[in-house]
């Protein structure tokens, strides 16, 4: 399937100068959607992964289909204040200031394998801070899987050591 | 199954006095997410329904594998400033303040069955803005859905006439 010809892309969204890569019109398209999982089957279903983790909010979309299809335990990663229970908080660098995301400790597999999903990685600095917070709890994070990789943004370097997988990758705005 | 036994109560959660009632115990427990998905495709599989919406963020971990399995189109109920598209937007009340919660225009399906899923119905604020979104947009929602539900917080008679089904239900604090 050419995901490319799914893909919404919005100029000027957040702010001027940024062209928006948007999964709503992937996750719209039924059989564009379940390519997706499919494909993240294909790739992860035969590694040992004890539980997924996805980002608050768009990864959620992704890692519930498929811990659900696999039956591994899904894991929330969200911004700060959001988990009633007792958390591990990582910070990252956004444009202007800093922002928190939390996962609950108890989640957290001890010794093992997390795959960490996101609908679409760009600079890596939330996936970096989810993978502090999962290897501080005592997991390990191998794989990081994201539909759509802009890596003219940066994730590659700062996900150094981590195997990243994605479905599509845009090379410039 | 016991959902009962799975969901996690958290006391003074978000604030003093509020009894937390946390799906992430149950998407952490593949069984139990397995059962509630199990469970949608029980209760709706059957029926016409153009396009599942998820409510953000916890409604898109049962919105998206019950989509996703049953081959439907997934649209997202986003909080304000979220959608790059064209979006209609409706303002529910807060305990202070009010939110907005948008949708894109385009995903709507005109004249089309809607089936929309949250996890968790307390006061039904945001699901009753959420079907005025959807029925602005031109569909109909007859249909509701949620895991857990608080009707003592009111959301029956705030979404009267429609159907709303949810699968367990606390009956107090």
């Amino acid at each position: 399937m050419d995901l490319d010809k799914v893909i919404r892309k919005v100029p000027d969204f957040p702010a001027k100068g940024i062209l928006f890569y948007d999964i709503t019109s992937v996750i719209g398209d039924p059989k564009a959607f379940s390519y997706c999982i499919d494909k993240m089957v294909e790739l992860y279903g035969s590694k040992k992964i004890d539980a997924v983790a996805g980002v608050e909010s768009r990864g959620f979309i992704f890692a519930a289909p498929f811990a659900e299809k696999m039956g591994i335990p899904l894991i929330l990663v969200r911004k700060a204040g959001k988990l009633p229970g007792t958390t591990l908080k990582a910070a990252y660098n956004l444009e202007y200031g800093k922002a928190e995301v939390e996962v609950h400790v108890s989640d957290v597999p001890k010794g093992g394998n997390v795959l960490l999903i996101d609908d679409l990685l760009a600079t890596g600095g939330t996936l970096e801070a989810s993978t502090r917070l999962l290897t501080e709890g005592g997991a390990r994070v191998e794989n990081i899987f994201g539909v759509i990789g802009l890596p003219f943004l940066g994730y590659k370097e700062k996900l150094k050591g981590i195997d990243v997988t994605t479905l599509i990758n845009y090379d410039s705005e």
